[in-house]
Parts: C-alpha cells; sequence; structure tokens
C-alpha cells in the first residue's frame, strides 16, 4: 500500500516515515482506503528550517499578498467544495447537507476572507505612535506557527485553512499543520488547494507545510522548538497538557483550547414561562453535530420544583426521539462510554440512555443524566469530566444559595449561559448567580445556548484554564484572533525609513486604525 | 528583636512566621536593624482569602475609585518622600539624589497617576461591539495579582506601588505584594502609603496586601493557587523559572522579566566619525544604575577594525575613570563575580576590571571584556550569561556575515540597539543584520541607548523569552501593560441593563475609546 506524501516546502514529498495508519469511516466503523505517513523528527526538522527561512521573507511580503493568499485559497477550496465535503463526510460522520456543505465550508471560506481583510487593513497591529517620546509600537509576526486541529471541525478548524491556520498566516507568519488523524484526506485536499494559491500568489513555498502525524515524543520537541514562534492546538486535554508543558518549559507561547463544560442555567420564573419552548432550545443544542461543539452545554443548573422537573422530562423525551448520531470516531465513542460511566459510579443517574446506540459504527444514545446539588458539591471535579458527545448532566440546586455554590466550582469554560424569565422575576436569583458564571466564562449568554460561535470583532471564543491556555486571548473572532501569533513591537528612535509601513508618520494604508498620541485615528472617516 | 508585622485584610498583623530576617546596607555589608517575618502558608492562604473576597467587591467599583485609590497613593508617596528615598538609599546603596529623589520617585508617582488615568478613562478595555450580531466584549479584571518586585527598582518597581502594582490595580484586580527581600523596609513605608489611601479611597481593604517572604515551596504554591488571576515577578531566571513551572502547571498566567542581555550594535561608520561621542554615551549607559538596569547593555557589537579598537580603549578608559559603585547586594556581587568568571572561563579576555573594588560594602570594579566573533559562535549561550551589574562583554565579529551569524544566536532580549553612520554608509550593514535582532528583541533602538525606558503608551518592555514569559505584552507603559492582568469577557445578547457601563449602546464615559461596528469612536472628539 502506498501512503501520502508529506508537504514540505513548497513540494509533496514521500515521508521520512516510522510507519502508516489510516483513518476510519465512523459510520460503518471500517478502514479508509489511503494510508498516510506516521512522520519521523526528520520531517518536522526540514518543515520548522524551511518555515524559519520562510518566516523571514513574509517579513518582507506586503500585507496584500497575504490577503490575496487567503482569498485565493478561499476560492479554490469552493472550487473542490464537493469533493471536499464528500471526504470530511466520510472521515467524519458528519452529514454533507446541511452541517458540511452548507455551514461548514462557507464558514471557512468566510473565515480565510475575514482574515485576509484584517491581514489588508493592518488595523490588528494596533500601531501606535508617541510622537513627542520618538516611540512607535505595533504587533508584528512571531515566527512559524505549528496548528494542531481537533477532530470535530474537518473544515473550520482543519490545521490547514481553518481558524488558527487563518489568524497565523493573516498575522504573517508561516503554518506547519499537523493533520487531524480522524480526518487525514481533507486535510490533504485542503492543503492541495493551498498549494495552488500559495504558487499562484507568491508567497515564499514553506508558508504552509503539512504533516499528518508524529509521535508524542516529536510533537513536544516541535512545539519547543527554538526555531518556531508559537503553536495553536485544538483537542482532548491529556495530549494538550503534554505539549504545554513541553512548550512552556522552552518560553514558547502556546495557545489551547482543551476541555469545557459550558454551563447553562435555567432560572425557575423562566422554566415557568416558557418551559416547552426550551426544552427544544436545550435539546437541539444539546445534540447538535452529535453534541461534539467545544461550547456544547454539558452541565444544565436547575433549581428543585415541579417546573424542573417537567423540563427534564420534557428534555428526556426530546433526546429519546431522535437516534443517537454517528460520533467522530471510536475514540469518541470509547471516552464518551468512560466518562458517562464515571460520572454514574460518581453518583449521577441516568434519566435516558447511557449505552451505545443500536446502529452501525459509532454512536452513543442521547443520555441525560442528573445529580442533586448536594452530591454535585461532594466531588465537584468528578462531576465536571467534559463528556464530549452527545450526553448531559443535570444538577438540581435546592435553591439559589446551592446554585451560588455549585457555580462558584465550576471550572474555566469558554461560555456560559442564563435563562431568566422577561418579567424580571429571576433577577436576583440572576444577580446572586451571575457574578462567578462571568468570572470563569469567555462569553456570558442571556437566553441563548452558546453552541452558535459567529465570526465576530466582538466573539471570545476562550476563557480561563482549562477552557484555554490563557484568559486573554480568544481562538475565533477577527482580529483579535490574529493577535495571539504577534510579538509587541517598540521603535525607539528608529529612523523614518526604517520603520514598518503602519508606524511611518504618513501611512500609506488608509484604511488602518492607529493610535495617534491617545486618539484613534485612520485615513478614511469612520464613514467611510 | 521584634518582627514588623504583615499587611493582610486591612490591618498590620503579626505574622504566622517560620523565621526572621533582616537586610543589608549594601554601602557597608552591615545588617540593618529591622527584622521581617518569613511568611508560612497560613499567611498567604489568609491572603488569598481576602483577596478573592476583595476581587468579587472590586468587580463592583466603578473605575473613579480605582484612579482615587492610585491618585491618593501617589499623593502620600510625596508626603513621604524624604522617608522613603532615605529609606531606600540605605537598602540599596542608590544614591538619594539624583536617583531616588528626582528620578525614581517621580517616575513612581507618575507611573500611578498614568494608571489612574487609565483607569477612569477605560479605554484599555478594548470595548468591542457588533450590534448585528448582539455581541459585545471587553477585557475585565482577572483576579487577585501575585506581584514579586526586583531588587533593582525598590521604588518604580515596587510589588507595592511600582509599575506592576499599578497595572494590576488599575485592571481592578487586588494585589497581593512579595517584597523584594534586599528592601523590606521601603516596601513597608510604602505600604502603609497604600493602606491609608485605601482607607480614604473605600476600595475593599484586602485591595492591597502585603508579605515579605515565603520558602521557594509557598511561593510555588501561592502562584498555582485557584484563586489567584495573575503573577508578575521580575528578578533572577532561576527562582523566576521555579515560580513559571508552578503556574504553567496550574494554566495560570504569570508574566516574567527574566534577563536580557540587551545587545548594543556599534557599525563602523558610526564608530570612525563619533567614536568619542560613543564612548561617552555607551560608557554612561553601561554603568548607569552600577549597571543594574533590565536594559543595561550587555553586550556589545563590533566589526573588527581600528576604529573598534580605539573605541574600546576609550571605553575601558571611561570604565577605570569611575569607580565601581555600590552593588544592590552581596548576592548581586557574588552573581557578577560568578558571572565574569564564567565568561573568562569561555574565553573572553578582561579588557578592564574583573575584580572586586576596594571599597567598603559590595561593589565591582568596572568591568570591560572582549571576546572574537569565532569564540562567540563556539558557545553562543555561554557567551550570553547576563552579568547582571557593571561588566559589559564586547564581542568583536570579523565582518558582516559573521556578524549576522551572532546577531542570529541571540536569544530573545528586552532590546536591541543599532548605531550607524548619519550617511547611510551603514545601512547595507544595518540591513543584514536588522532582521535578525528585531525578531529577537521587544524594543528596536537607532542611535540610542536602552537604558531610558520611557512610561509611554508606544514603550514596550518586553520581548520573546528568556526576556519575558510572553512577547505579546509589555510591563511598561500605559494602557497596554493593564492588559496583562485582564481577561477578554464576551457579551452574547446579554440584556442591556446587565451589560458593563463601557458596553452599554449610551456609554456613560464619554472618553472611553470603543470599537463600533468596525471604527475606534468615543463621545468626546479626539481633540477633546
Amino acid at each position: 500500500m502506498s501512503v501520502e506524501p508529506v508537504f514540505i516546502d513548497g513540494s509533496w514529498r514521500e515521508a521520512a516515515a516510522s510507519g502508516a495508519f489510516t483513518a476510519e469511516n465512523p459510520a460503518e466503523g471500517t478502514p479508509l482506503p489511503r494510508a498516510f505517513p506516521v512522520s519521523t523528527w526528520a520531517d518536522c526538522e526540514a518543515a520548522l528550517a524551511s518555515a524559519a527561512e520562510a518566516a523571514i521573507a513574509l517579513r518582507q511580503t506586503p500585507p496584500a499578498r497575504l490577503a490575496e493568499f487567503l482569498t485565493g485559497f478561499a476560492e479554490l477550496i469552493e472550487r473542490r467544495a464537493e469533493e471536499i465535503c464528500g471526504v470530511a463526510a466520510l472521515e467524519t460522520g458528519l452529514p454533507t447537507a446541511p452541517r458540511l456543505r452548507e455551514a461548514e465550508l462557507p464558514r471557512t471560506t468566510n473565515q480565510l476572507r475575514q482574515a485576509a481583510a484584517a491581514a489588508a487593513e493592518e488595523s490588528w497591529k494596533m500601531p501606535t505612535i508617541d510622537a513627542s517620546n520618538g516611540l512607535r509600537a505595533c504587533f508584528g509576526p512571531l515566527g512559524p506557527v505549528a496548528v494542531f486541529g481537533p477532530n470535530n471541525f474537518p473544515l473550520a478548524f482543519n490545521s490547514i485553512g481553518g481558524g488558527d491556520f487563518a489568524a497565523a498566516l493573516a498575522a504573517g507568519n508561516p503554518v506547519i499543520g499537523k493533520a487531524n488523524t480522524s480526518h487525514p484526506d481533507t486535510t490533504r485536499l485542503l492543503a492541495q488547494c493551498a498549494a495552488e494559491a500559495l504558487s499562484r500568489s507568491g508567497l515564499p513555498r514553506a508558508a504552509v507545510q503539512l504533516i499528518y502525524r508524529t509521535s508524542h515524543a516529536d510533537g513536544a520537541r516541535l512545539v519547543a522548538d527554538p526555531r518556531l514562534g508559537a503553536t495553536a492546538y485544538t483537542g482532548s486535554r491529556t495530549a494538550g497538557l503534554r505539549l504545554k508543558a513541553a512548550a512552556d518549559a522552552a518560553g514558547k507561547p502556546i495557545y489551547l483550547e482543551l476541555s469545557s463544560v459550558n454551563p447553562v442555567v435555567l432560572l425557575p420564573a423562566a422554566l415557568a414561562g416558557r418551559g416547552a419552548e426550551l426544552v427544544a432550545e436545550v435539546g437541539g443544542s444539546c445534540l447538535l453535530g452529535v453534541g461534539q461543539f467545544c461550547t456544547c452545554p454539558n452541565l444544565l443548573l436547575l433549581l428543585a420544583g415541579s417546573d424542573a422537573e417537567a423540563f427534564l422530562e420534557g428534555l428526556a423525551a426530546r433526546f429519546e426521539a431522535q437516534p443517537g448520531g454517528v460520533l467522530l470516531s471510536r475514540g469518541v465513542l470509547d471516552t464518551l462510554a468512560e466518562t458517562v460511566g464515571s460520572l454514574r459510579e460518581a453518583g449521577a443517574d441516568v434519566v435516558t440512555g447511557g449505552a451505545r446506540a443500536a446502529r452501525p459504527g459509532y454512536a452513543f444514545q442521547n443520555t441525560l443524566l442528573r445529580v442533586s446539588g448536594s452530591r454535585f458539591l461532594e466531588n465537584p471535579r468528578g462531576f465536571q469530566t467534559e463528556a464530549f458527545g452527545n450526553a448531559t448532566l443535570a444538577v438540581v440546586a435546592d435553591d439559589v444559595e446551592q446554585a451560588a455554590a455549585i457555580a462558584a466550582q465550576i471550572e474555566g469554560s469558554l461560555t456560559a449561559a442564563i435563562y431568566s424569565a422577561r418579567d424580571r422575576r429571576d433577577d436576583p436569583a440572576h444577580a446572586r448567580l451571575e457574578p462567578a458564571l462571568r468570572a470563569i466564562a469567555g462569553r456570558l449568554l442571556n437566553d441563548k445556548m452558546p453552541t452558535g460561535v459567529a465570526v465576530s470583532p466582538a466573539m471570545n471564543h476562550g476563557g480561563p484554564y482549562p477552557a484555554t491556555g490563557h484568559p486573554g486571548f480568544t481562538a475565533v473572532g477577527i482580529p483579535a484572533a490574529l493577535r495571539r501569533f504577534a510579538m509587541l513591537q517598540c521603535y525607539d528612535n528608529v529612523r523614518e525609513e526604517r520603520l514598518p509601513d503602519c508606524l511611518r508618520t504618513d501611512c500609506p494604508n488608509p484604511r488602518t486604525w492607529r493610535l495617534v498620541d491617545g486618539a484613534w485615528t485612520r485615513g478614511l472617516g469612520p464613514s467611510a
């Protein structure tokens, strides 16, 4: 069986491999035909050496060229959309339509175009000028970025073409993509598009590179390499923490998305007033993408009472009415079954589901568990093991004070949502619970489920550890996401002709927002 | 001997101490009279518990109140300026005038006032509004901040009242100050001023707390505590890395300033044209504060030739003309002697100095070492051991290409400076060397020494590891320094009345800059 080549320094070349792997079709539990290499350090070394050179060349590349590449890449993805979505569906079990073709692929190309616009506008650099002190500063590229993409968004978060890729590239950094091993063929197709866009745009040929898999040791060595600027990782907590330890010890920035229970609080008067509506809303969100969204609500917090009971009953019926969907992989299924087992062992009761679904491939019954507030408080860490997939834990608190004690125990999370009555009857309970949730969540929602993550300048897809590795950054949202892959660069008394364009007294780019002597200004007025 | 109390939860209380220590007068090498406690974990625990409560209260505190505290604190410091500078001089050997009284104390109070203005203006929060998506985001406080101040700026970087303190407090976080053990009494006086300002301003009483010393293990436990928001540390690399490892493992942000050689490149035509002028400039900078500035140039890079020889001869004469000043402590002297020894062992030659100075107290001869470029390249890490104090290493490269190879080996640094001829004769050499230096330095200077660090919005006192722990942040410069102690907080569909003021549709603060639907705006026009 021939093994696919890696993409290093502008060419598809035979990997220096220690072995090969295949992906699986999770809908059938059968291996897919193509074999992909497990790279040895030699491939990482080659990619790093080429990326280091590309990083120097990219610093001299006009931002318009970066934008051209990103836009061209988006176009090429669109041209091969059917093929890409077909392969992604095979590898992930996610439906081609509407999910991949109508939602995720357009989101991906939209992200690339937004990143292109941000690169061209240059406002993300936050050029700051203090004329009286002869000081100027802006964010500039950091160096090669290693991107480890997750399994759950084969397009929008793919290590080639996804959000981290777009942000790192738009900030002027070469990307070394490490494919997610459950969708290598999707990643290969995206890299083909990137390769073509690269040669059309004239970016350095090592601006985008791809390897598929390495040993754990080589992954750790990669993120700690002196030539690397930073790493972006989205995936399991265990693997992420291994990389984090290596990067931290080397003083290298690493941005991680690790795990998040995304608490949703349903206050009593809201449940009383619109319980049926909330069953549909919460149920739909919990099962969206078979519960495999980073922002999937894993923990519902309710106050004991007949409205809570009616809601849970309704939610259980909602869960039962829909068959458990295909999970991304055997690994996801195994971990989900294990997590549900450990939640039960800790004292949670199964309301519905709890076992493997009776259908081909990797699937689990839609599962609702419940636990009392006092039991939760006996083991708050144990009950926060993220059940990645279609399982949700409802915590039923005795009263608002107990709910507040529970909220105070919730770990850093991407999101926290609070549903309250529109007539303000829940406002005292809201006021009691909000501060603790605000402190641990990157995004706080009112009367809305967290599973929609708009690509907006005001989005925060981040949060305190263990949701991410640093609470000051977001993985979604442009231009903010670009600044993860940047260093702050001050120019002190530097001669005008040696300054980067965005810091010159007369900035050639009329669209760039700059903070000049304390005021944000740009060439074009705000209405332009 | 009575032991000084710690300041916890608003009162000066007896420490839960495992022992006591005294500071020394480094000008005489004699112990100072006051004894300070080595706190056990019980003090850290008490401080953390109080700080966690204060953090919640501070989130509800209007920014104007924070500003009032910071301004009031600055005034109280000024009122006791003579006493504070007198004690600081005794503890550090730094001259009362001009250094402490005319430079460092005004810098300190200026920083506090700039921080107050930033807190009141609220633009540091970068409020961002995407009206069409119902999304709003801003930076908000992170939680209690532990500040470990360095030995070299007993006022401007003091853990109570210095730059990190001002930034953390202005961002709305309580501070737990850990005094630098070489100037505990200075810190005590500053904390007295802070305590008075606290009660006048009505901030939570645990918004500022002080302990003097802990065991290494308790320090590591403190920075990893779940109740802590972040840590700021400036000091030795060894102690800093111990704290970094503990904070990293707990997923807690830690901002560190560790070590930096601050390379200064002196190009040939500059040396030919203004050699004598440069001797004065470089010499003054190297010996400023007895070489104990974070941005002190530790590494001069020259190209071999008669102008370089003349320069080094002049610099050696300049070093010899001035007696070696008093170092901050016996520890600084010992480490400096050790570092000079290791540089010699690695193959550097002593041009002048190299031994302890013949005067009372802790002092070393002003020391200039030199090494050839080829020898440097044999052991680039070894020759970059920061000699903290009045010692400088000149690296003499054979030619521009060798100099470029050397520049490519320089580790992350706070600054890098390039001197070149005004008639552009050095421009080709500048172009060859600049990219590598730009990539490793937080601040790049032209024709200027790095030892002046203006408190400016366009300053970057930061840089890639090991200069700091993250290249995206600055420790000096307001408002940027505040964002280290903040988390990004998104509000999604949140009801208008529940939004923080700065995110409301009608922002009550007319001075706050906000990014509204892609344009920076504020109530008052830029000219106001």
